[in-house]
Order: C-alpha cells, then structure tokens, then sequence
C-alpha cells in the first residue's frame, strides 16, 4: 500500500513536451488521477498527462457544475460552485483515508489562478500534500511569441480582463508590463483601455498560446473583436534596456 | 552539420525536477551550452543542466563583467553590461554562423526577469532562435510554501524590493496578490510598506525556494532582518474563496 498523499501536478501550459520530470514521476506513481472538465468535453490536461499514468490507475474526473450560465457574483453561482468543491474534496478524502495516492491534474501551475487550490485549502490540513510547480500559461504565451516581458526592477501586473475600462487603463498606465487574461467578450473594452494608457503600440494579441493552432499578432493589426475566453494580450516591459 | 539555432532553455527554479521534457531535449540536442555567471562562482543552472548535456558538446561561460561594484544608475555600469552583452552575443553569433546549435541555460523562464533576453534582442533579428519556457523562480517558492498566491479575477503583482517605501505600499495595497522580488537589504523597507499596506499578517519570507536549504516562514515570525538578495515575500490573494 502506497502512502496516502495529495499531489498537486502541474502540467504546463498544453505542449506536452512543457511538462516536468517531477510532474512525470508523480503521474507514473499516483493510484488514482483526477481532473476537472466540463461534463460533455474531452480533458486537454488529461490528454497531456495520459501518456505518463500507470496501468491501472484509476481516472477520476470532477465535473464543475456550472460554467457560464450562472452570473459569477450570485449567491447561486457561488453556492453551486462550493458545494462542488466541497463534494470533490469529500471524495478525494475518502481515496486518502483508504492509503491511496491521489494526483490531481492541473493546467499551467497549480497554485496560480488554478482550481486545485479549493481542494488544497479543504484537504491540505488533514493530509500530507505536495505541490509540482508548473510552467504557467502565460509563460508558454510569451515564450511563443518569442517577447521578452519583463526585466531589472520592472513591475510585472497580471490583470482579468473583467475589471472596468478606467481601472484597467489606470493599471495598464502604472505597470510596466502586464498580462490581460480571460480576453473573451471584453477585448473591445480592453483595446479602448490599451489606448487610454498608451500601451496599445506594444500590445500582442495571443490565443492558443502553446498550442499547435496558436494565432498571435499585435493587437492593433487584429481586424475584428472576436476572441475567445482564454485570449491573452501580453504588454512588454524593458525600457532601456541595456 | 546540425542547423544553426539559438534556444534560450528554460531549467526551473534550482530542483533539477522542475526541468521540462522540451529542456532536456533541446540540452541533449545542442552543439555548443552557453551559460550566465559571475567569475569565481559554480553556475548552479549549469548543475543542473549537466547531466542532459551530450557527450563533446562545447561549454561556454558568460561571465558578468560587473554585479554589484556598481551602482545600477550609473552610466559606468550600464556601460560595462552593454558592451558584455554585445560581446556575449558576438560570440554566440560565430557559433550560429558556422551552423551550430547553442543552447543558453537560463535560470527559471528565460523571458522573465532573465538575462538571456539580452542576447535574445541582439540576436533573434538574424538566426533562428526558439525560447523553451521554464517554471519559473516565484512558481518553484509559493508551490514548496504550499500557498495558493491568486486565483479568479485576483490582480497580481511582481515588485522589486528596490522601490521606495511609499511606492511599495501603494502598490501593495492595490494588489489582490503580490511577489517581492530582490529583497536582500530592503527588508526593514518592505516590512514597513506590508505594514502600512495592511498586507504584513499574511505575508510569507521565502529564501532558497526550491532548494533543499529552502527557509520558510510568515514573515511576521522573523526575527532578523538578515536576508540574501534572491529572498522573495509573497503576498498571497484569493479573499472570498468559494
């Protein structure tokens, strides 16, 4: 019987070759190997990892409950979403008490605008867990479009693109490189803020970023508005470089 | 005759683990490994770099002219890294134009906060280059601290521990989640900034990250002010999780 332990696997940002050694070994060792989706859709993070799981290792697959038919401020939205993490920790933990090691898959780094970090918080203070850091989405995102985004005393702001037309303008303004994620519906919004702050010269425009069917280009040569959730716009830093 | 191609290669934050799949190839692959650092010093990227290097593959060190004798606002000290990096680059240039593969081993991700993004500039317009990205050094610290750092529409922040204490502050506050980065001797500073920010009870001091010397703790509970210049503090979001 294996030891009873909660890993955190990250597994890059969706080029399999992204993937760590240590990340390898914790798929190859883990009895049982869970992972979040969308009920209906095949698991991209599952994909990646699958060449490196054990036979014999059980899938569990966690369902979120809700995506987007729910405003994300509701009471409703909120209270579904808690329940499910809750119901997933309860069933990761019953794994765990039974001496099983359990992986759970995640995108990019888990501890970085990840879900694994609603089990963690739940599970962590009962069992022995570990985190396998990864290579985030926005690294694989710069790294592709070959932009060096930060350097020297820089100040580095990772922004949702959610926030209102002011706020990201005044952030934009003040940082001295950004990441603007969740794209999506917001890119007309984000582009005016761009423009307010000066920054929208530099701005790169990034989809699929690691991806075989990557599209990047700078934002001012995109034609239209169409952008899909996970768009990205990277704004490089370094003035002055030496 | 391999194709010339420069790659800059992503090994992680210092646990060799945390090296990916793409590192390890393009390392195996490379003609000749081009490596940062200062005269005197073991390379701790090239340790960890040294077991995926092939056999007859040519090592080449690029040695920092200058660290810390200089001020960094002086126009001696910009001087002498310009002309490091332009002869650093020259040198790879001959490399590239007799056909070989050079590979440059870069601590954590080689477009953040690295120094290989100055040979990336300088050589990127004329040869092939290809960037392997890797996990980063802050990813490698919150992910041994066990410590989600942000998550949902969390802003987050990279800060140079360089910045006045009222600029810290400001941003501090301002940020959902935050990294401090080069904190060394400002450490009376930036517990002061955390303090007035109201953000000093959450904030963990983390030095060595990833390495098996790795010190954690909330940096309320430090005693000292005694800190190498690579400590960093992390500030951690995600208030209101579900």
């Amino acid at each position: 019987m294996s030891a009873a332990k909660l890993i955190g696997v990250g597994v890059g940002p969706g080029d399999p070759e992204l993937m760590t050694l240590k990340a390898m070994r914790a798929l190859g060792e883990a009895d049982v190997i869970a992972y979040f989706a969308k009920a209906g859709h095949a698991s991209h993070s599952l994909a990646t990892a699958a060449p490196h799981l054990r036979n014999g290792a059980t899938q569990l697959p966690l369902l979120y409950p809700v995506t987007t038919e729910l405003p994300k401020c509701s009471d409703r939205y909120r209270d579904a979403i808690r329940d499910f993490f809750d119901g997933a920790a309860a069933t990761l933990a019953a794994h765990l008490e039974a001496g099983r090691t359990v992986a759970v898959i995640c995108e990019g780094d888990p501890l970085f605008y990840g879900s694994y970090m609603h089990l963690h918080a739940r599970l962590a203070p009962r069992f022995t867990a570990e985190i396998v850091a990864g290579v985030t989405g926005m690294s694989g995102c710069w790294s592709a479009a070959g932009m060096p985004i930060a350097q020297g005393d820089d100040v580095f702001t990772v922004l949702p693109a959610t926030l209102p037309e002011a706020e990201l303008a005044r952030r934009l303004g003040e940082a001295d490189a950004a990441v603007v994620m969740k794209v999506g519906r917001h890119l007309p919004k984000l582009r005016r803020a761009l423009e307010r702050s000066g920054r929208l010269p530099g701005a790169i425009y990034v989809e699929h970023g690691t991806m075989a069917d990557a599209v990047m280009m700078p934002l001012s040569a995109k034609p239209d508005d169409e952008a899909p959730y996970f768009a990205v716009v990277l704004v490089p830093g370094w003035e002055g470089r030496p």
